[in-house]
Order: C-alpha cells, then sequence, then structure tokens
C-alpha cells in the first residue's frame, strides 16, 4: 500500500526569520522550491504526497488540505483519517533525498524519526498513524519518543544530516548552497546568494539586495 | 591492517567561541571530555586512535604526537609516514558512534567524508593517505572533494548528522544535551547546562554560573 506523505505547508509570509535578507514574495516562493524538493523526494520513493496547507492552496500533482488551525491540531485530526502507514515530513528540507526517505520507510521498527537540529522533528515514519499522537514545536523529538512510549511503540532514530538540516535561518542557507541539488538551491542563486568563507564556517551571503 | 584514527586536538585554551558560558579551564575539561567520547568510539570501530597534538600532552591508552604547526601543516607532514589507511576525525564531534565509523570505513570509494555544518569536514577516511592533501579551513569539504578530484580518486559522502554536529558555539550545545550518551554530555550536566526550550529550537541554558 503506497505510504501518504504528509508536508505540511505554510503559504504566507512564511519563514519569518529570513525576513533580514528576503522580502514576503521572496520568502513564499523559497518556501515554494523548498517544497518542490520535498515533493520531488518523496514521489521519488513511491509516496503519495499530501499538503496540509494553513491556507487554501493549488499544488498541481498533490492533493491538498486546507486546516488553519495549529499544526498539532491539524496533524491530529487528519492523522486518524488517514488509510495507513504515513510519514509526515516538513518542507524546509531542501536538502531531502529519496534514498533517505527509503531509509525511513524501511524500518523494522514500528517509527522512524529524524531530528532536526535543535531537537524539532524534521521527519517522522509511522506505520499505524492512529497509534501516535503529534506533539511538534519546542523539544518535538524527545516529546515524541516519550509519545511512542506511551503507545508502546518501537522507534528508529535515522542518523541523516540531509533530514536533519530544516532551514529556518540565515545560517542555514549555507547549507543549500554547499549541499543542495534542487529548485530551493536555484532559488537562492537567483537570488544572488554565494558562498563566503569567514570565521571557519561557511556562511551564505547575499550580493545584490531585495527590493 | 588496523585503520589509524588521527585525531587533532589543541589542549590549551580551546573552543574559544564558549567563552561566554565557559572559563578556560572548564573549555579544557570540556575539550577533553569531547576527545574521550571520540577515542571510545574510534577504539570500538577497531581503529588506532593516534592523537595529533598542538602542545604535548597525555592520553592514557593513546598514542600521542606533538605539532605545533597548523594544522593542515601537521597534517599534510604526518600523513604520508602513517602505515595505511587513516581516518582523520575532528575530537569535537561528541555525537559520534562506533556504527558511523564503520560506516565510513566500509565505503567502496576510496575516500569517504563527512561534511560539518557550516562547510567544514569532519571525519575523512582515505584509503591510501599519500594521495590527499589536508586543506582545512573555510569551505573544507568542498575543497576536499576537489582535492580527491585532482588526484583522480572516488569520494562517498557520508549522510550522517551524528558526525555533522561539530561543537564551536553556545547553539550547539544543546544537541549534545539532546543526543549525547558520553562524557561530554555528563560533564555538561555537571556544569549545570540543561535544556530550555525556546523560539522552536531548544538552546541550553547554565543554571549555575562559572566562577
Amino acid at each position: 500500500m503506497t505510504v501518504t506523505a504528509l508536508i505540511p505547508f505554510k503559504p504566507v509570509n512564511p519563514k519569518s526569520r529570513l525576513s533580514g535578507v528576503m522580502s514576503q514574495a521572496e520568502r513564499e516562493a523559497f518556501a515554494r522550491a523548498m517544497l518542490d524538493d520535498v515533493v520531488a523526494a518523496v514521489l521519488a520513493a513511491g509516496c503519495r504526497p499530501l499538503i496540509l496547507s494553513t491556507t487554501p492552496y493549488r499544488y498541481p500533482g498533490a492533493e491538498t488540505r486546507v486546516d488553519g488551525s495549529g499544526l498539532n491540531e491539524s496533524l491530529n485530526a487528519i492523522l486518524p483519517t488517514l488509510p495507513g502507514a504515513t510519514l509526515i515530513i516538513m518542507s524546509d528540507l531542501p536538502l531531502v533525498r529519496p534514498e533517505i526517505i527509503t531509509r525511513m520507510l524501511t524500518t523494522s521498527a514500528t517509527i522512524s524519526i529524524v531530528p532536526g537540529r535543535g531537537g524539532g522533528t524534521n521527519a517522522i515514519y509511522l506505520k499505524n498513524p492512529a497509534r501516535f499522537r503529534a506533539d511538534y514545536y519546542a523539544g518535538s523529538f524527545l516529546k515524541h519518543l516519550k509519545v511512542a512510549e506511551e503507545f508502546g511503540v518501537t522507534v528508529e532514530v535515522i542518523d541523516s544530516f540531509r533530514l536533519h538540516t530544516d532551514v529556518d535561518e540565515e545560517g542555514d542557507l549555507a547549507e543549500i548552497l554547499i549541499h543542495g541539488r534542487g529548485k530551493s538551491r536555484e532559488y537562492l542563486v537567483s537570488l544572488g546568494f554565494a558562498l563566503d568563507a569567514e570565521c571557519g564556517r561557511v556562511k551564505a551571503e547575499r550580493g545584490r539586495k531585495s527590493t
């Protein structure tokens, strides 16, 4: 049975922490480019993408549901209605590759999870979505481990920097320039972002200012 | 033949970007705790640890060589003298696990590499260390890919957030509290660091101030 890849998405005014380097229209286009990269990866891994959008949104080739309530509320409402195994994957993971999705889907545990930087949950695969309760936001990785324990199900933590790298802040953009191969990288380059080596870690800097 | 695990280490006044939250003595003890975690992992993976220290240093159970010149200079001096396959692994990778080292060592390529956050090189495995030139500091991951190309050898990029997570800044400490299992975590806890959820990402905060 095809795995549903549930992708929460905020089309309007997303990624506010990037406001210093991108206009709202640019952030919206960038969020869409990252979504494109995630959709391409889950499709290549054989999943059915289902976009869970905070506002009405059209995405050719993928079903979209709209739920304007909070992330946890909307996920916990939709999860029990899904036909079977479900991957919840965030839309801001532009380094994702199909083979990492496959690693998640082939777990011998009941749940596989990839933590995000700072203790979030970037992707979680649920063989039985009815035996789970989404508890996102600060520290969700540790909270989800507890939820699994509560339901008495096994968890495998998947060790992937590509799925660990969620993009929220300016400092995250360099990762896309270094390791990205998709539309997100292409979009950053079109905006004039380039790598600038400094202080041991490389930063992304924008040559051409946003208008 | 046993793989040499070459671990560059700076015992005196290391990790200066942590000066805001740790005294020099604490940073030195913390750097040692991280080194302990790395040595334990490479030993468990069957490697022979060889510490390349910037100043004279005694580490029970591991050979130590001293070279006060720069990182690249000291690595490029020692690499051609080593007996065979060599892993260069940084000492500030407290999330490392033996199974990731094994993944690196079992590559079918000539070189396997794990990028650090911001484009560094956290670990690199060289089947033939004579056919390599270390080029660390800003952007070394991309530079090392070019070095491999120059030498005409194949490279596998290993996707691991545990080895991707090098510890330089305050923001990195939370990763140890969340995912660490070794001496580094133990040491941070002994200093009074604890997780504090804020702004979507979890931060490490120190309850008890350094004296």
